[in-house]
């Protein structure tokens, strides 16, 4: 139901004797099943007088988290999966900039760049924006399935860096992310030129972003500190 | 340590009161652990006199799993994610091709063509041998990370499409297989020369690949049929 999109995030699917009723199990048997959802990260089950279980949409943390399972059983560092978000999001920069009506995808990103603009002194509110500039990019290249392994890759790549506790953060002072900013308006103009170069110089960005961002952690194995199953 | 790589595929991690004594929890919190483990793919649960459990190493059924239960949940169509694939194997060919020692990469890709073409009338070993063939090209790219993808994006397709029951044997007739051989075979002649080209022919031929092995399903939502959560 969750997945097939019958229910939406946040919706409350009922409480255990209810549900016990509605799917004609046991209690232990639905205690078993809503265990495993959760651990799935498709459900939450609050405890307590207003508890009850909670649907969420799968998204990327849940591919974030078995993707890292797999990337930490391989021993690949953290340098490879940053590369790897290197080389897909150039795909979607050549897809834009080789279709005919763009304008709105224009109008959008330019958009995106001018919102990571106001909030470049705060650093948390220009984590997001810059994030969504990102998503947005891959979106408008119109493969979803790209998109969705992006956002896989980014939440990897965020959270491993964020699991070894670096506090030299990754989005560098306000000065390096007003270059970072340059080269977005670069890339607009690339785009709205239908520069096939665009897909060329947005790959070479992202890879100097990489060896900012990780820094001496590069070579580290990629791990959202998961449990050590 | 399945994921830390302390165990290997197949390992037996022992029996459940050897589990309970060494982890020093109760029955029923063991139990629940290994249903957990179990459904995410990480271990078989062996009942009986020569029972005990397995231990799996996380690989591209576990990605797959929540891969396509977000897939599915956007509604994203079989088409857009054998697009991705299309994308995403020239970028292994582009390094290929890059590269300045490339001689050994080459010699082994021109044995897997060969392989294929001794199993051509043999359907299952094709399709084996084929596999093959992706997964090692992907790997010669040198990024890791998307090497880890496409397998997923493998997984995810082959097994939505068998999912739908559909008997039209993807990998077409023999007639048609020896056609894809004789692209794999020009594919490798670039790649020894090391002509920028051999990136866009091989998009080309992958997106073609596509078409004929997607056929009427290529509209369908990605589902590989796990339980409706």
């Amino acid at each position: 139901m969750i997945v097939s999109g019958r229910l939406g995030e946040g919706d409350l699917l009922g409480r255990e004797p209810e549900l016990v009723e509605r799917f004609g199990v046991s209690r232990p048997s639905l205690r078993e099943a809503l265990r495993i959802l959760e651990a799935d990260g498709l459900i939450t089950v609050l405890r307590g007088v207003h508890g009850g279980v909670i649907a969420h949409r799968p998204d990327q943390r849940m591919t974030a988290r078995t993707g890292s399972l797999v990337l930490r059983a391989r021993n690949v560092s953290l340098a490879d999966a940053f590369e790897a978000r290197a080389l897909l999001e150039p795909l979607a920069v050549r897809a834009i900039a080789a279709r005919r009506h763009r304008r709105t995808a224009i109008a959008e990103l330019r958009a995106l760049v001018d919102r990571q603009e106001e909030t470049i002194e705060d650093l948390e509110r220009f984590a997001v924006a810059n994030a969504r500039f990102h998503e947005r990019l891959v979106a408008l290249g119109g493969n979803r399935t790209l998109a969705v392994v992006v956002e896989m890759l980014n939440e990897i790549v965020v959270r491993s860096i964020a699991a070894v506790g670096d506090t030299g953060d990754g989005a560098g002072s306000p000065a390096t992310r007003r270059l970072g900013l340059r080269s977005q308006r670069r890339l607009v103009e690339l785009l709205e030129a239908g520069d096939p170069a665009a897909e060329g110089y947005w790959r070479e960005h992202m890879t100097a972003v990489g060896r900012v961002m990780l820094g001496q952690e590069a070579s580290r194995v990629v791990d959202l500190l998961v449990r050590d199953a």
